[in-house]
């Protein structure tokens, strides 16, 4: 008895640790909150663990997100313009309701042609981790390295290679760098898996509007912005209104001309809560290991795990040091990083109110975000150790991969663990009228 | 008499000329007749002229299509194999006719999810025109250069983008590198003009038919293919076979697995001078000056043209040195050298038969062919030389445009030019039932 108490106020501990990290994290930088709209949060990167005496880096397998970009939907620049300008015409907006509607015109026209575009910003925050990642691996990039980058064939993806591979030619001009972006590598750097959409498809079906509405509280910023609320209550699209000033403001940060522009007043803290759980339960519906999507999602990325551990194995074999550098999306990262169980996002539950202590996007797939395994050998040892980076930070795998040289672990282990991963893929039932 | 005599003599010279030098040229290198589809031929380059006492080197402005590419058209490499196959089908191939369908079809199982995707070939032409830009111009590239670079928002130009600015940043680490594709720029990166899209529209519906007719002769081919050229004749689309496998053969110099496969024999040397005719002609009509269009197609490029002159005004009264490279297409890249007046490119006539004496496209737009304007300035002096390049060659402008010292020209008396050019855009009349 004494037993379980303890256990419990342990788990009670950790979960109330979670969630006031959250808290203490957005109180200290309020910016994370925008989750995957987030910059590439790189100011304070801890320091790296030395590796075990002998041991040097000489392969680095990756998979990045493009980097700071605009907005994708035109609309979530245009419906809160006309939103606010419709309240301005009949005099409702207040004296911060004018001064809002001006911001948001000046960034609605600097986002004329640039939609789901890399932004100024983003291309500098892969400047910035290549330079980071040949400093740290030295021996990775030595010499005539071998790397080869691949994006995806979406834009901001492929000129984030570019910022990433262009910084790394100038550091050596001898590494032997091949990219593309092709179709034929799609199968891997973005699969588009029909029975994940199906599952998806379903959970939102049932779930969406009550996550909305349980989480999605205008009133706040409706007293900001109008003079008039029962008139905005009937003439205003309220909640569609908040997601879209959330994400417009959250994305301010992905602009050198908008980053200093600040509309946090618009929400309370306990909106920026709100908010924030409103968007890691959207995304965990959407790519974690859950019952209600019968813990399928994750291994969409099958391909993508499969590829890395192809690429490791042919690294490690050829004796040569380099890279494979891939540049993709968050929408991929994500699920790859639940698939491959870092930092425990492979957790699974059905209770999605309580989640957030548990599972939390914002340290995972900011703008730029990346997953590297760097690969160490030992002169006269077979014996290849990895270590795993998310965004640059150690990260660590589930518990039952064993290791004596944390956050290094034996490659041998790692391979066996992630290859019982894809092994497990659960066996899929739908609905008849969704399993067309 | 006697002087109109010694004129039509020197004309009939000139023409005689330039129609063996075509001739020569295919002789000496068959793969020049591929036209576009030709491997940027810089085996050979010809010496730069130096520059007169004291000038040096610090601007370039410059427009380059992609390197080498696979196929658009997937029809173009199923079609061969279809038609071919139902000939072998049949038993009607020749022992060559089954070699070459072996060829295609493994050609065309290589272009599977590659359809005009950059090639090898494509990537490395690239490289190598940074190297010697790099080298022939070090005082552009020299300190912190400011390097702006754009692409359409076409892959393959931006992965030729890739290739040539990684170079540069290897050569010199500390360019001031901007890159970007973006939808902003399509304005003047390849403008879509609908005015030049509805003339093209009316020239080819009135001709496009008599031309394939008068130029492509399929019975060669059918000789070294089919064993029963009375069952071809039935059963075969010769003429489209063989446009597509002269563009599929062609097109093998853009790939390294490929390059030594030959299948010119499928081709008589004069089926060679008449397809690159054919080609010649169908892209004069495309993008020439001629009375058939109003003489007003390259003007499409206008707004091209403004962006060479602006960023050259900006760039010289900057003091500073760089270069915008923009990266794009042959379908851009001629009409703009014919607006240019570039080589004579601006001829024009209605008397298609006559053209390739005078106007030859095989030297103009090959894979990676590209136009640079280098500027030279002399301490001391308000005087700003520039030099115009097509495909690394020195250019010569129309007769108009004086000059001291060719290769060179005063910038004022260009700049001069080009504004002229661009104020004498025709007005275009066009039949009510298309100016709709």
């Amino acid at each position: 008895m004494k037993k379980l108490l303890f256990l419990l106020i342990s788990v009670l501990a950790i979960v109330l640790a979670a969630s006031a990290g959250t808290r203490d994290d957005f109180k200290a930088n309020i910016k994370a909150s925008a989750n995957n709209l987030q910059a590439y949060p790189d100011s304070n990167l801890p320091q790296l663990t030395p590796a075990p005496s002998g041991y040097k880096p000489f392969y680095i397998d990756h998979y990045g997100r493009h980097g700071s970009r605009w907005l994708i939907d035109p609309k979530q620049y245009a419906q809160p313009v006309e939103q606010l300008a419709k309240a301005d015409s009949a005099g409702k907006l207040t004296p911060r309701g004018r001064e809002v509607l001006a911001v948001l015109r000046s960034v609605k026209a600097a986002s004329h042609k640039r939609l789901g575009e890399l932004s100024d910003v983003g291309a500098e925050q892969h400047q910035r981790i290549a330079r980071r990642m040949y400093r740290n691996f030295p021996e990775v990039f030595a010499g005539q390295a071998v790397v080869d980058a691949r994006s995806t064939v979406v834009i901001r993806c492929i000129l984030s290679m570019l910022n990433e591979v262009d910084v790394l030619k100038s550091l050596n001009p001898a590494i032997k760098l091949t990219t593309d972006a092709s179709e034929h590598d799609m199968y891997y750097m973005n699969y588009s898996d029909r029975t994940a959409s199906q599952l998806r498809r379903i959970l939102q079906r049932a779930r969406r509007d009550s996550i909305v509405s349980h989480y999605v509280h205008p009133a706040h910023m409706l007293r900001v912005l109008f003079n008039d609320t029962a008139w905005a209550s009937r003439n205003i699209d309220a909640r569609t209104l908040m997601t879209n000033l959330w994400d417009v403001n959250g994305n301010m940060q992905s602009h050198h001309q908008f980053e200093k522009v600040d509309l946090y007043d618009l929400f309370s803290f306990d909106d920026v809560m709100s908010m924030w759980n409103y968007n890691n339960i959207s995304w965990y519906c959407w790519s974690g290991f859950t019952p209600l999507t019968q813990n399928y999602v994750p291994y969409m990325e099958s391909n993508l795990l499969r590829d890395f551990l192809g690429k490791a194995d042919t690294a490690i074999a050829s004796g040569r040091n380099g890279a494979h550098l891939r540049f993709g999306h968050e929408s991929v990262l994500l699920p790859l990083v639940c698939l491959m169980g870092l930092n425990g996002m492979n957790y699974s539950t059905a209770d999605l109110d309580h989640l957030t202590d548990r599972w939390q996007t914002y340290k995972v797939f900011p703008m730029a975000s990346n997953v590297q395994w760097v690969f160490y050998r030992k002169p006269g040892s077979d014996d290849i150790l990895v270590k795993i980076l998310l965004n640059e930070r150690e990260a660590r795998l589930p518990a039952q991969v064993a290791t004596d040289c944390a956050p290094y672990y034996h490659w041998r282990d790692v391979r066996r663990y992630m290859l019982d991963v894809l092994a497990a893929k659960p066996h899929v039932t739908l609905p008849a009228a969704e399993a067309k």
